[in-house]
């Protein structure tokens, strides 16, 4: 038997002894250890703010963005953006599933993986096409799952791109039911975006007094007028502190930061009581600009890091969709 | 009058629109609104992950680190260090109130500001003398601190630059003494710097049952059990994850991460119960490092923003070392 290591660490080419998140490179060889699974991959999603960046930098251009994706993989045997940091996951069937591993997997079953494509051994043959309205791009391709790597199979009850679509961000919705309680306030920055509309209705369900919806465009703000599970809708600019706690009025008990876009620290930090809670889901999320944010404005504000994982956040948030009609009309409308 | 924004939104040169601390460029002239307070500035404590990467830039010549500091303030009207986006912050004498605070602040008056330098107009005259050992500068110039900016007089009973020392990282033992529930073991990564003898005391204190102490030098390591705060001392490299959970055995219920370099984030990551807590007051920490890597490993654990502002942390801190005569011995031998 080759055993690899269950955290990956035999796939780590550059820097030597790290683990395969922070790694550079990683050996993306389809020839898998004995506890592995090996994915013939079908659709990547593109963490939001990696593609944002990748769009503006190909000035939306779908080849020069399916370029940009095939050139990241090249060079890091990953999907895994130099700029942002951050990642996306996969759909795809898995073809072979190492002997030493204890799983109900078979070959020909269809999954998405539930850890980041940041640390994700993949090897792309072909980009087919790209769907910039859902951050998402169909290839052929591998990828490789490591024994700690976790996934879920995908649902007979929901189409394969929406599942996909709302399996990536399925950390934050758990995160607010779990941060939410009864009768708090929760301004939700990003709200009409993919992870904002799963987060009001999250939100909302959880019990909360006020749920108020900000965000940039018109277009988004609709859509969660639509879904109508916010109290108040705010349009706004995330990313003008003065402007979003001015708007807000007075302080909410917890915000969630869902924007794609960086800078939108302290709007979270001067809109959040100096008691309160501040969940940083965003991947474009600044470490020191939260930090010398709060410190610098005298608030004791908490602040999270958006852990992707928590136990059962899959099924919780597909739990959502098929719970809700106007939810998952919203979501297959713009990610089926 | 001339009234300035209270969180200092007028001084921004670059970018307009957003608060001081994100910007790029403030405006450090001496002239004050009617609600600043100009501050005579004789020492700056720079932020140790800015002065580790400004000194190893440097190779480690104080000629040259004192021409990078004054670079930097040249160019951005503050101590903000553009790599690793962190502070510090400086003691110095009051030289002007503005008529319009409300304060107990005379010109005269000694104080250190408890905001970051990465928000702090800061106009420098002279670089005197570069203290390595103690990340401090020596300088004439002068500073700016806002209508919502936070300070503390300066003890009588405690040299400056002992003082100046603490303050830097008083958020830190601030948080553990908050933190450490009794009967917890607590994991402390670069254990033997200076916040980490402040917080393995306040750990202590706090009632953990097993402090464990994490650092690279030998020498730092002798520091800490100098002072005796922990039950184990572990050398090691941080930035190798296995080999940090490996050494530490079973999980933790806390972690603090306070090394002054990147790549600590998953050996605190695997090194912690995955239903404890990670406080990173390391402005090295890289957000999607945390957010990911967590979840790449299946970790549900809870990671804090090590938010630098805790309610009455300058007292707190400056108590412990009052308080405990091996802590502030080892201070004194190092920064006073
Ligand atoms: N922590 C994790 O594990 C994890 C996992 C997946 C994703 N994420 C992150 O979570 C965030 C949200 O992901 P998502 O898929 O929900 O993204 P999304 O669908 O693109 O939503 C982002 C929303 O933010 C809004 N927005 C952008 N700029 C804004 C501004 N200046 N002011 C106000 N609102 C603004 C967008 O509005 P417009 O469209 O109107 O501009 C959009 O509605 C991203 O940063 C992503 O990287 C984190
Ligand atoms: N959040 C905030 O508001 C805030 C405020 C101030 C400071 N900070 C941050 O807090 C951190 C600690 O500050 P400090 O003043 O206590 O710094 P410090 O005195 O320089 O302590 C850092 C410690 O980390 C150790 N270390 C470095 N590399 C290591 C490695 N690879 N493995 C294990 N240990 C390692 C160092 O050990 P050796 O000397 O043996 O290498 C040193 O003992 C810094 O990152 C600083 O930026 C945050």
């Amino acid at each position: 038997m080759t055993m690899g290591c269950p955290y990956g660490t035999h796939r780590v080419l550059e820097p030597a002894g790290v683990l395969p998140q922070p790694a550079w490179r990683l050996n993306n060889d389809p020839a898998i250890y004995d506890n592995e699974i090996l994915i013939d991959v079908q659709r990547l999603n593109i963490d939001s703010a990696s593609f944002k960046q990748i769009s503006d930098e190909a000035g939306g251009d779908p080849g020069r963005i399916a370029e940009a994706v095939l050139a990241i993989v090249r060079e890091r045997g990953k999907m895994h953006n130099p700029v942002t940091g951050s990642g996306g996951m996969l759909i795809g069937t898995v073809r072979q599933v190492g002997p030493a591993l204890t799983t109900d997997l078979r070959p020909g079953d269809r999954i998405a993986t539930l850890v980041s494509l940041s640390l994700t051994p993949l090897r792309l043959e072909a980009v087919h096409a790209v769907r910039p309205e859902a951050d998402q791009v169909e290839v052929t391709g591998t990828a490789i799952l490591f024994e700690t790597g976790i996934y879920a199979k995908l649902p007979s009850d929901l189409p394969d791109n929406l599942a996909l679509a709302a399996l990536d961000v399925c950390g934050a919705p758990a995160q607010t039911a779990r941060l939410v309680k009864p009768g708090q306030r929760v301004l939700i920055l990003g709200g009409g975006g993919k992870s904002g509309l799963l987060c009001s209705y999250a939100a909302r369900r959880a019990g909360a007094a006020e749920v108020i919806c900000f965000d940039y465009a018109e277009e988004s703000l609709a859509r969660a007028r639509r879904l109508g599970a916010a109290h108040r809708y705010i349009r706004g600019d995330a990313r003008d502190a003065l402007g979003v706690m001015r708007a807000v009025g007075e302080k909410v008990d917890l915000t969630l930061s869902l924007v794609n876009l960086p800078g939108a620290e302290l709007g979270a930090i001067l809109a959040t009581k100096p008691t309160g809670t501040i969940y940083f889901f965003s991947m474009a999320t600044s470490f020191t600009a939260a930090a010398l944010g709060a410190e610098g404005v005298g608030s004791q504000v908490e602040m999270l890091i958006g852990n992707g994982y928590y136990p059962g956040h899959a099924d919780l948030t597909l739990d959502l969709l098929r719970e809700s009609p106007a939810l998952r009309a919203l979501f297959e409308e713009l990610y089926a």
